[in-house]
């Protein structure tokens, strides 16, 4: 079987499953936290070599303060809880900006936690605009000049993008990195995650005949 | 009904369809003619303000020699068969490289047949690091500045993008305009077009909820 090597995840739906059990909106990201770690040993366990998930971005600041409050301690805590597993963990985003998480600017630079062997990376408010607004330092048209000038520079092609929560869009993912990617998409909301989403996604990918475009 | 503003078309399948029915692999791309225009005049119809095809990129051009005069020569008959309607056209793609095919020189900038009335773009030898590749001028992270700073800055925003063949990702297109883009897959293959693809990718994306990411 034909393992992709760089995981991208779009965790959405959290409101959506928090309105759906009578809860207010902001209620339903401390449930994401669980799917994050059995995410993430799954793929451990299956050889994947890169995992990116998709934490929050400057768009979502904008939404109601309650609800900004309860997603940026949900990410801070998920890259808490990641730090006490076997990782390389990388955490994306602009941390200039009061909207970043201070806890969480320790991880801007790569490191390794216990044994390591898996580069996990975890995109918190983060901006393509953000992303790309570095690609302005020499002219070229090539796709390592391109590629390295980004600030998301040490995040690699995302061969498998999963989404959750039924929306078919990628709203601002790492637009230089999903350029190839195959996206299959979950109509299950995040929190409810099951192992089976990521075995079927794995068995989809697996079907797809990766091209790069030649 | 909500309609989109802008479609993006990935016309993909054409070999396989030849391959399927006994042909080899070239014959595909003439019959992918005409379901461009139908699909151009039912666009139309239903009031949408701009339409971008993807032609070929430069990725394609790797492929055998057989293979890239035949999709270059449909890129070009489609460009003059738009010419014939009532459209304002423009061909995006990198001219100065001998892969351009020199017909479509005149259509660089964009130019309104008939009595204009919707936009619409071709995609011709275009690659993302080539539309990437000017985003080098000044140092910004603002969404304005980089939109300015794209290749394809004529081109807006994409609100739908409509895939045939199958397959569920980008393959280069637009990245920058396809960051809020929702996307439909068409199974069926791009020569096997039928108007009810196009209805049904309508009405989906009508139950879309957009964000724009707030």
């Amino acid at each position: 079987m034909r393992i992709p090597n760089h995981i991208g995840v779009i965790p959405d739906g959290n409101r959506r499953w928090a309105v759906d059990k009578g809860m207010t909106k902001e209620k339903g990201y401390v449930s994401g936290l669980d799917p994050g770690l059995v995410l993430f040993r799954l793929c451990k366990e299956v050889g994947i070599k890169e995992l990116t998930y998709y934490g929050f971005t400057t768009d979502n600041t904008k939404r109601p303060a309650i609800q900004r409050s309860a997603f940026t301690k949900a990410c801070t805590d998920a890259v808490e809880m990641l730090s006490k597993e076997d990782a390389e963990l990388l955490v994306v985003g602009n941390s200039s900006s009061p909207m970043f998480p201070k806890e969480l600017l320790p991880y801007t630079k790569r490191k390794t936690f216990g044994k390591g062997g898996i580069k996990v990376n975890f995109l918190v408010n983060y901006g393509w605009e953000w992303d790309l607004g570095d690609l302005m330092t020499n002219k070229s048209n090539n796709r390592a000049t391109i590629t390295k000038c980004l600030k998301s520079n040490d995040i690699s092609r995302v061969d498998l993008i999963i989404r959750w929560g039924g929306r078919r869009r990628l709203s601002g993912f790492l637009p230089v990195q999903s350029i190839y990617s195959d996206f299959y998409v979950v109509d299950d909301y995040w929190p409810d995650f099951s192992q089976e989403h990521f075995f079927k996604a794995l068995d989809w990918y697996n079907t797809q005949d990766i091209t790069l475009g030649g």
